[in-house]
């Protein structure tokens, strides 16, 4: 094992981070092999087009291992909740994709679009399930207050989630609420990231408070970028068509902002959506104040995410790599 | 807090097992409230038509605190385990309901029916999630544990509902198959919550074997029995139809084994089906033996319970309530 070069501060974390993940899923293997092979394209390692664009860019666990090694403990210590968290990440996309009826998953079909939906809720229980097993076998005298925060954790995603769903049918939804659903389906897994890299390191009471603080505030930032470049972003950058989620009239933070503010563009909304009707949709949600409030709203959550994690008071070799994917997950553009 | 009565020796479990589950899955009341309503209808505790009928007979966790008992401990030192195995099993009733398309559950519309299919997957992830909660959360010294044993048993359940569903469109599964997939779906979750019960109880390894044993076998009798009852159940007793699993040609005990031993029950069954068809049915099933190994499987994990429970030396007062219970168990009509 080699210290970590300059130019590449994480990429042994990713590398081992990856064999881990695989040693925990290929449990399945041997006694359990059908549905392994469900799994593993779950995770984007098997299946047609299989490659490091379908296996996502586990940003989750790698913030834990970096919060880990920021609060000068080896990073390795946190390697089982990274595990964690990025299954319980994979698990809610596999349901969350039933639940949408989303026919895509980076770039390949939907679990569910290639099993059927009941294989899908399986693959996805299983994964649930690998999460915790990961953590209970980890012999680590940790291990009970790692499983206390996931447990934690995954019910305010379901949480999330039931808001999500309920919203779908809602008339009206305010933007308290919005803030109360994405806290619970983006924020609460970053934020548990965080949290868990600076118990796995042993940190103290107050920069584990400072970097759960970042996790959260990374979390809402993220969502409300993304919420920002579904109505803005450029479809040739985001892959996405022009303005889809104006088409798709998704309750996003921009969208219920137009609906809270504007009547006229209550009554554009209302209207049958074609691209033609998107230059005025988008006059008008720049006229009442949509998209300054979302960049508003963005920069607050950045803007908090850095004073956290300064006053975190990250440590070592593996600061500037948390700060830089701090950064790019702060300055997408896509 | 009095002794129990003798002509109920397992009412007093029964209320403190209640009075807990309801505890953990008030945990959503406060915070989640929309989460909790569908929670608790799917528990059995509210909505149209809620009863004991609606609850189930919590047979799991009974088990589980029955055998504590009967290790000569405090059975309340099984208490978070019991909660968890029975959580387990509605979060899979739930998951199970959606994936097999089944409407109804316990004489009232399942979930998946009541507020559609993604709501329930969610209703049941966040059910999934509050049994590890409440191990997780429970400060005991076996907390890792038991959560290492739960999670186990929940990927072999699973696996199980993996194989079930993909016999469905399997054109012939063998004898050794359906026992692969009765082990995962009904047994180990029986196997679970009797280990849990000896482990709580800090019993000796010989005697969680002989435990984890009999709840093996009762829980692979109890799923032969329901395979026989239908078959051949009274429909006046199991208020099911008369040979209701023929007709759905469910890949069954007796079904399987007709299948593969018998061309004229394998035509039979290949025609058109009606009530008609079900007289020539259960004749070939008597001739090729189906009926007849059926039952003497059934009686083989009976006989194997009830050794396992003799080697496993039952203690003290809660014995011939958990005599009563495997009785009950194994001499279901219904």
């Amino acid at each position: 094992m080699t210290a970590p070069s300059p130019e590449h501060p994480a990429l042994e974390m990713q590398m081992e981070l990856d064999a881990d993940l695989h040693r925990s899923v290929d449990r399945l293997k041997a006694t359990h092999n059908g549905l392994w092979d469900m799994a593993t394209y779950a995770m984007g390692w098997s299946g047609e087009g299989a490659g490091p664009e379908t296996t996502g860019k586990r940003l989750r666990p790698l913030l834990c291992l970096l919060v880990c090694g920021c609060c000068g403990a080896d990073w390795r210590a946190a390697l089982p909740p990274a595990c964690a968290v990025e299954l319980i990440h994979s698990f809610s996309l596999i349901h969350d994709d039933i639940q949408d009826g989303d026919a895509t998953r980076r770039g390949r079909p939907a679990v569910w679009k290639l099993h059927g939906s009941a294989q899908a809720i399986n693959v996805g229980d299983a994964i649930f399930t690998i999460a915790f097993s990961v953590l209970a076998e980890s012999k680590s005298d940790l291990a009970a207050e790692w499983l206390r925060i996931l447990s934690g954790t995954c019910l305010r995603l379901t949480y999330g989630q039931f808001l999500d769903l309920t919203y779908e049918d809602a008339q009206r939804i305010t933007l308290g609420e919005y803030q109360e659903m994405i806290e619970g389906k983006t924020a609460a897994l970053v934020e548990a990231a965080c949290r868990l890299g600076a118990i796995s390191a042993g940190a103290s009471a107050e920069r584990l408070d400072a970097f759960a603080r970042f996790g959260r505030a990374l979390g809402l930032a993220f969502q409300i970028q993304d919420d920002f470049l579904g109505v803005w972003g450029d479809p040739k950058v985001t892959g996405k068509a022009n303005a889809s989620d104006l088409l798709a009239r998704k309750k996003s933070l921009p969208i219920l902002y137009g609906l809270e503010r504007s009547e006229k563009f209550r009554s554009l909304l209302a209207a049958e959506l074609s691209p033609a009707s998107i230059p005025p949709l988008l006059a008008e949600l720049a006229a009442c104040g949509a998209r300054e409030h979302t960049l508003a709203l963005s920069r607050k959550w950045i803007d908090q995410a850095f004073e956290s994690l300064n006053a975190a008071q990250p440590l070592g070799e593996y600061k500037p790599a948390l700060e830089t994917l701090a950064q790019a997950l702060l300055e997408r553009r896509k």
